[in-house]
């Protein structure tokens, strides 16, 4: 293959890539994966597109409370309905999870799950993100699509593993990452089976059934996928479990931490101080474990960016 | 395709699939289905492989009670243990529903993921079925394995969508079925995360977590799959949901029930008189599903029975 993924820059960062992809390939090698024993998963937010300002599921409740909130005129006096209406981060904040959990309920559950999947499809084709001002999907990490298109190149079988709602990435990582519905494992709500106008139904209800972060995320893999990865990629503590979970097994492993870096092209958070970082960068760190670099391991952060003629790494070569 | 599905004999039944998955892979035919829409699921109890005398997982559970019983001496006295142990039937059935919950509970929880797989592999390369006197994984449909070979070689991902245990089924699927591990929805229990000598673990909690039956399938399949099936493969009414939910897709659908009609080769239950019937069965005479007549429809059942020389269809022809 000529230069897989391109908007990596050469170095050890993507080196660690190529030589785990290149152990677990090699036939007769002591480190061979048979095929359908390559799992590969991935966290979504932060790892595969932006989170900032905030994860974009708590933008699309955000605009759903506002368009909801003409039905519900009771809205405009009642906390938190009426911090998100005035967009005021700062009451809203104050009210803590609960505030946060009950605009998730309110702005997520009550219709079937048809629905549902029409508003996403609404909302997804038309709401613009506020820094970048493009579509939510667009807002994607180039080096990472690269990366899943190289795995699966490769035999790999790519999943996502999200704190986020299930049905919220159905609804369009199957064009933008090339991962079918099936192999996206995420939070989910209680839904009731039932018999509308003699067509059955599923409806959402206001209930959290499954959340798929921190230990949830070796939970659900163990539960969803059924198979033990071999390749792990996430950003933040709510990781740490699922990394930990593929280390655990034997052979070749890949953790990988992506570390936002780049206050330029995205954003830079979880600093690099041994006492200020995330729980999820210092495990990486004394494990050894593969932490990407955002500034300076990619050439290219997004799909929409030109393309740079001449990439970093041609330049220090 | 020379004669697909040869323990499948030719007329009405075994036509109705060839015709549907002619009609959905027919490019540019008016029910064309993109392959990575073909989505057929299959309940397994009496579906794929037998249930008779009793579920194989209930059986499983009965020999570790009896194993387990060596370390717990008051089970001797203790319903429903007593009667497990003593093979008393008549006793546990007089328990009902609790007195099998608690014996699928002590049999199935308690240690860490890792340690019951290993107790469900030993289980399944050594203990046999009382009638066949075989090892439970050989006593398999041979024409449903034909029919899923026959589905994936037209592009169609096989899910199993079963009331057992997901672990149950997973350790031993894949190289029977062909059906990888993350292709199985069943039941599942209550997992923890925890840290024991450094190393992460999954640790069996006796608390149900997910019942994947009767209206759990159909939840089921949008929890797990998140995309509906476009055909589906029962044989009793914990599969009634799941048919009425892939039969309310848009375009062409494929609903069969295996009705159990041969006691010659292996049992005949669920009467063909219509207030006897099951429901499930009713709904499928009513809508015009595909009822599997296994006694007329198969030449062969298992796998390990000689085939015959001179199939009923050639016989009849």
């Amino acid at each position: 293959m000529n230069n897989p993924m391109p908007s990596w820059n050469d170095g050890p960062t993507k080196q660690s890539i190529l030589d785990f992809v290149a152990r677990v390939t090699q036939k007769d090698g002591p480190d061979f994966v048979p095929e359908q024993e390559r799992i590969a998963t991935f966290d979504n937010d932060g790892t595969l597109w932006c989170e900032r300002p905030l994860p974009f599921q708590v933008l699309f409740a955000f605009d759903r409370i506002r368009e909801l909130a003409s039905h519900h005129p009771e809205w405009k006096d009642q906390q938190p309905y009426k911090a998100v209406i005035e967009s005021d981060m700062k009451a809203l904040g104050a009210l803590g999870t609960k505030g946060l959990m009950t605009v998730m309920a309110a702005s997520h559950a009550g219709g079937t799950m048809e629905e549902f999947d029409t508003i996403l499809k609404d909302w997804f084709a038309t709401a613009k993100h506020p820094h970048f001002k493009r579509l939510y999907t667009e807002i994607v990490f180039q080096p990472m699509i690269e990366l899943l298109t190289y795995l699966r190149d490769n035999g790999f079988k790519t999943f996502i593993v999200s704190g986020g709602g299930v049905e919220f990435m159905r609804s369009w990582v199957e064009n933008t990452y090339g991962i079918p519905p099936e192999q996206v494992v995420g939070s989910s709500i209680v839904t009731q089976f039932e018999i509308r106008e003699g067509k059955p139904v599923l409806v959402r209800l206001p209930q959290l059934f499954f959340l798929d972060d921190g230990a949830g995320k070796a939970i659900g893999i163990n539960r969803f996928i059924g198979r033990r990865p071999i390749a792990a990629f996430g950003n933040s503590d709510g990781d740490l479990e699922m990394l930990q979970w593929t280390a655990a097994g034997p052979g070749a492993r890949l953790c990988s931490v992506i570390h936002h870096t780049d206050a330029g092209r995205e954003w830079a958070y979880d600093d690099t101080a041994l006492e200020k970082m995330s729980a999820v960068l210092k495990e990486a760190k004394a494990r050894g474990w593969t932490v990407v670099d955002m500034k300076n391991d990619w050439n290219r952060v997004f799909p929409f960016e030109n393309v740079q003629s001449v990439p970093r790494s041609a330049q220090a070569a």
